[in-house]
């Protein structure tokens, strides 16, 4: 008799997760299992011999991260390659190496003991301390200790290896093995940790290869080299597929690759409503890498240039001639088009700008944004010095996060005088009309759009936020999901009244909220009369393709019926049924 | 020469800390040392006698508590008594007790000792958990410890022992301290910890102690029989006053005292303008023992009747039966004035309704309030069965907490018509036409107030939270507090957003936040057309003469002209203008 109630092996399943990264990745699994084993553990007779075989290893690491570092450099951004600096900087630490010494001469361990036993004391540290930033840098800990591990041993280090095509499986993503992933060999990677925010899921969107987080148990139910697809679209990863799957997974990518292709030969076509609505459709980035995929894309600039990565290391934040440089870059590379900076919007869910001794009970209401900036002027006036430097070669202008009020508003605006003042002491050029604009993303700024309206040059509205506040619903806490919706009436009426707000004095209203890039939303918000999308690189194809497809008018009627409905699902009904109608193939 | 850099120890010195209860207090301190100090160590012999020894020392406190919980239960309501069974449970809590013998047996340590050591591990373990219920348990760990620890040494406890004249200075207040105070030898309390919102906090406020928290450093910094002054206005603690102090703070005593009398003396009166505008002014509370403040007061009726004390000891939340007992009561005692109940608010920065495995990152941004109840339904029928069945016995309404649109409404009202079709199946009777209302406190609520305003039968603006929200700042976050602007022009727009929506649908609107009760506010709020003001009972007679003092026509045209202003400052100076010209006493 057989028994059914085993499951088969080989039997087709399924692995729900949270898709970060659009793609479709089929290729056998590459398994690598949580942070790493304990070394063989003796005792040792010859201290200094052993401190030797340690000072080895460290020297053995400190060459090949510099390597990595210089090689990473040298296909990408600046920003990478400035992890690797914090990862040699924690081979010199005196707080791990003298204690390592300490344990080999007091209790006679071997060196790779050693320094295990007192990272993973390090680690049950930090790992208990409520801070997502410090949670976050075990993974930097894990990653250079196990690289020191593997050199004592003389182990080949991966990096060097050569992998077939395969999709990753992981508890979590170090930095650096993102950074040294081959997009020809990778076809997907899935991890149980990670959110859609995360330093890696960031990373795989830039590099367009397929993501899943949020994959709970994914390492222990998967075994190397058992075939799979991942489906950064629905957040699927399929062991197992069978022929059908595998089939209608083979012609789903066919069918994506194609679309792109022919989306992105549009590339030099306007974004423009079929009767005759021009839409600039810019770019979100936050790395200078990216600046290929903006040109790419065909975006008309880039709306939105987060500049958070000034706190990646969580150490200082570099200065204005650092910055400068990187601004000017950026605003050369894409002149004659338009970039607009935000400054510095450290906390919330970002990283903070300084260690702060008592955690936030609620960091999103907390500091975070404008006001780190004004409360830190000089630390702003340097960045604000350094975007206007950047304004004397291109067409830049500069925008402030999580603006409440006029006040704030006022002495921001005032700071930015002060460094103009200061730069013309310096005989330094910049752009001395240089447009200033505000996020609106607070229900405040939205509501008082006509007051802040007349002292600024335009408002880009951040959905994100401005959802989560008005609803107070945080958008990463999964019990109370459900109400975060971008459709909800106090929403839409929000929007339209900063829109309202900008015409009347005329100034322009983009939207650069995830709302900007979900094309079942585009025709609700042209129908709500916004004037720019800006969005990721990968999404300008798609979102340009939509407005191509859209009547501006008949969006407009249909705005002015969801201005009218008191339910949000029947207004996301709305709006979908126009993008359904003129662009089904692209949703999702 | 004299050397004036060394103080002079008996110099007056002002400590300031947050103001939570008002009230003028003189007399000398009383230190209380934070946590307990070490007991002797030595090392038994016979593991019997010592094991004996503890159980004596447990069965003297669970005598001592319960005697205290009796005591308590006569002079006030059932909740504080409460707290005491937990207290008790704690005494057979295995976890303890078992751990102290074996400590006794294996280690051979005297039963003090094993006990202070097993309490001083378990609370070193809470207060590294992120999470505020938790860490607020360990006071009261502590306080039991501490009543065990002096039952070995057959030390008279403290709660018999009679107490002079004295100020209170403590690192933190358990639970039993508050409960055991006298307040007519207690002149005031001032602690280092604890916050507006606290137990501690509310329990002075209910009964009218003056208190202060946040005086950081307090305990270090003074000593018992310091001749002191504690200002609950201020939030100072003056220690060695000089008699010009002296004698400035006598006199505010007595004029408070006047000041009080006389107001407590029109408690008779109407709460109408000069103009003939009445004004329903009723009274915030969330213990049943604090009725006979209401009457007192002369509030007509109750207009925010909290429920959270169901929560106090994160057990189980009592069943429909004992709810209906207390709602009843509270009918009962108020009838004919009317009592608004709020179903559960659990969550955000009150206690939660279970223990949440992953704490929350924004709890103000989370689970609270509709959202728990509607999660939970059985739970959430229970108390609306419960207040159905006391709006047989008076006049009762339901109110529902942070609704943020016409969903959770909808599901809401359903499970009351469910709940009144079990208690008609069950022949129990209820008022039918009981009115239903909700807190507009999201800024969602505000913003569609014209879509909800024809599904319910008022509106209450909790504004604590709708400003928190519109301008995304945590009220007990020191670093954005100053965002926290009551008037702020978004503020003020919502507030009469909501008003106009319920005037077009003939519903009225209260206001039970903090707003409602600061005097320089009343101008405004009577201008924009508020029908209700629900304050504490203490507040009740100020609230009362202000509106008496007032006319609502000047009051309106002022709120109109600050619905044209833009900064928050000046809308406060149009109504504090207001406020000072007619009872400029009243304002602190």
């Amino acid at each position: 008799m057989k028994d059914n109630t085993r499951r088969q092996e080989t039997e087709e399943r399924v692995l729900q997760g949270t898709a970060v990264s659009r793609g479709i990745g089929i290729a056998p699994l590459h398994v690598v299992a949580r942070g790493f084993s304990a070394p063989e553990v003796y005792s040792i007779t010859d201290v200094d011999a052993e401190r030797e075989r340690f000072k080895e290893a460290l020297d053995i690491t400190k060459g090949q991260l510099s390597a990595l570092q210089k090689r990473i450099e040298a296909i990408s951004g600046e920003k990478e390659s400035r992890i690797f600096e914090a990862h040699l900087m924690m081979l010199e630490d005196k707080a791990i190496v003298d204690r390592v010494n300490e344990a080999i001469a007091e209790r006679k361990q071997n060196a790779e003991f050693a320094l295990y036993a007192i990272a993973q004391n390090f680690l049950e540290a930090m790992r208990r301390v409520p801070d997502p930033y410090l949670r976050e840098r075990t993974a930097d800990i894990e990653d250079v200790c196990q690289r020191v591990l593997r050199n004592f041993s003389h182990e080949e280090p991966r990096d060097g290896a050569p992998l077939d095509h395969h999709i990753l499986v992981a508890y979590d993503l170090t930095p650096s093995d993102t950074a040294s992933m081959d997009r020809r060999q990778l076809q997907g990677f899935a991890t149980e940790m990670g959110s859609v925010n995360s330093h890696t899921a960031i990373l795989a969107r830039s590099l367009g290869i397929p993501a899943i987080v949020g994959l709970q148990g994914a390492v222990l139910e998967t075994r190397a080299l058992t075939p799979a697809i991942i489906d950064g679209y629905s957040g699927k990863l399929i062991l197992y597929p069978t022929p059908e799957t595998l089939l209608h997974y083979e012609a789903l990518r066919s069918e994506k690759e194609r679309v792109r292709h022919r989306l992105e030969a549009q590339r030099n076509q306007e974004a423009v409503t079929t009767d005759g609505r021009k839409i600039t459709l810019s770019a979100n980035i936050e790395l200078v890498k990216e600046l290929p995929y903006v040109k790419h894309s065909g975006a008309r600039g880039v709306g939105l240039y987060r500049t958070e990565f000034l706190l990646l290391e969580g150490e200082q934040i570099p200065g204005e001639e650092s910055q400068t440089k990187i601004y000017t870059e950026l605003a050369r590379s894409l002149a004659p088009d338009p970039v607009i900076i935000r400054t510095l919007d450290a906390g919330g869910d970002k990283l903070p700008v300084e260690p702060l001794l008592e955690p936030e009970p609620n960091p999103f209401l907390g500091w975070r944004g404008i006001r780190v900036s004004l409360d830190r002027p000089a630390m702003f006036k340097e960045q604000l010095r350094a975007i206007l430097r950047a304004s004397a070669h291109g067409k830049v202008s500069v925008m402030f996060p999580l603006i409440s009020g006029i006040m704030e508003l006022r002495r921001a605006k005032d700071l930015v005088k002060e460094s103009m003042d200061e730069l013309a002491a310096r005989d330094i050029p910049f752009d001395e009309n240089i447009d200033i604009g505000v996020m609106i993303e607070l229900p405040s700024a939205a509501i008082i759009a006509d007051l802040i309206a007349p002292e600024v040059d335009f408002f880009s509205i951040g959905t994100n936020d401005l959802i989560q506040y008005t609803v107070a619903a945080d958008r990463v806490n999964y019990r109370v999901a459900d109400l975060y919706r971008p459709t909800h009436p106090a929403v839409i009426r929000l929007i339209k009244r900063t829109i309202d707000a900008a015409v009347q004095n005329g100034i322009w209203t983009g939207v650069c909220g995830e709302m900007a890039g979900d094309l079942r939303l585009t025709p609700l918000l042209l129908g709500l009369g916004v004037e720019e999308l800006s969005v990721g690189p990968h999404q300008v194809p798609r979102v340009r393709h939509a407005i191509r497809a859209l009547s501006h008018a008949e969006c407009a009627a249909m705005a002015d019926e969801a201005l009218r409905t008191p339910l949000s699902r029947d207004t996301l009904e709305l709006t979908s049924d126009l993008a359904m109608r003129y662009y089904r193939e692209l949703i999702d």
